[in-house]
């Protein structure tokens, strides 16, 4: 653990949903090789989660170009799902297809997660900052047990990170400086984005992400104000 | 307790918060006579906090009807705020002027509220549907103890009730029909502009809203799918 933070200048701490507090990938081959299997189909679930993570990134960017209009995650989500379908050779009624779409609102935390939140949220505001959509959010949090204050997802600014008015709105919808809120991920990326625009930035190393097999290799931590190996950690690191 | 509902349809119960969640002049008052008599402010606190919810309705207004831009409640209260402290002939400086304001963000919830709406969390979303910003609402659910599932301001909106984009807006945003989202309030009108949109409605009769001798009248409930006087009887209205 690292940490060379003034706590008392936090007051809310943001995070990053996907891979940082939940565990989609296992999330998603866990459901398919029980409910999903149980109703005939049987495939390579693993495969299938990796597929459609993969459509995420080019899905989104086609919104942050402008060449698809506002559309959002549980939209783009489906948009990837009939292809994906069909490649596995999946045949699913509009409502099955619907339910196997909102998986992405059950997926399961790491086991550290809503411990590490519980305490956090004791001394801090405590809120998803995810390219998921409110909706999405509301859902997994009910399902996945996490104590959240208040749901910011993406559409409430409209744009999806890591464009800077996510980060900025966030600030400014909870009423603080963007150097009173601590952005908290498990990627690089997005911590680097929110430390340009003067945020706090909390690294949470998951090196599971991908899956057991595929060990995600660590980021360089030396320009993130804390860094660590879970939300309980996490808490220890804010003084919680 | 009146209720002709069918529970199995509502997936979402959304609330208005002043008045209906919590006791603003109660609060408004207790902290004047407590925190702010021993800064030396000796006044009529109850005059004040009726003074200051008096300037709410119109200040919406001039945002509704377009002669103020998009300006949020904590900019509104704060605008209000100015010449109330002339009228009451109270000198602050502009921290303890600030800190006055955000008293919007330290109201006590009714006895009854905290209880019932952990009760409705089991089954149903909830969340406050109000014209107070994310901030405030989500401070306020913090010091009173609000278990909410998520955080429905006006800005996300940027209308204020009753206007319908508020209504519709949140069923949009909770990816649920208008009649799977259940409107809760203490208001008649706030009732009556969910329900002409196809929104369920729920009234909670709160007489002590305006003080212990001002009785409020209870409102004609006969339009309204659900009439209580509690949050723990609406519980049980909805079946939890």
């Amino acid at each position: 653990m690292t940490s060379k933070i003034d706590q008392a200048s936090v007051k809310a701490c943001v995070f990053d949903v996907f891979g940082t507090v939940v565990d989609w990938r296992g999330s998603i081959i866990a459901e398919g090789q029980s409910y999903w299997r149980a109703k005939g189909i049987d495939i390579d679930w693993a495969a299938f989660a990796d597929g459609w993570r993969g459509g995420y990134r080019p899905a989104m960017n086609k919104v942050r170009t402008g060449e698809l209009p506002w559309t959002n995650l549980d939209a783009l989500h489906r948009m990837q799902l009939e292809p994906l379908l069909q490649q596995f050779n999946i045949k699913l009624s509009p409502e099955d297809t619907d339910h196997l779409n909102r998986v992405w609102h059950r997926l399961h935390a790491w086991p550290d997660s809503s411990k590490g939140l519980t305490r956090l949220k004791t001394r801090y505001v405590i809120s998803p900052l995810s390219n998921g959509n409110v909706a999405l959010l509301t859902n997994m949090g009910k399902f996945a047990g996490l104590p959240w204050d208040c749901v910011l997802g993406a559409e409430i600014f409209r744009h999806y990170k890591p464009d800077p008015e996510v980060y900025l709105g966030a600030a400014a919808i909870l009423g603080l400086q963007p150097s009173e809120v601590m952005m908290c991920a498990a990627h690089g990326g997005d911590l680097q984005a929110a430390g340009k625009l003067g945020l706090r930035t909390a690294y949470i190393y998951r090196p599971l992400e991908r899956g057991p097999g595929r060990t995600v290799e660590r980021a360089d931590t030396s320009t993130f104000d804390v860094a660590v190996e879970s939300f309980e950690e996490l808490a220890a690191a804010l003084a919680v």
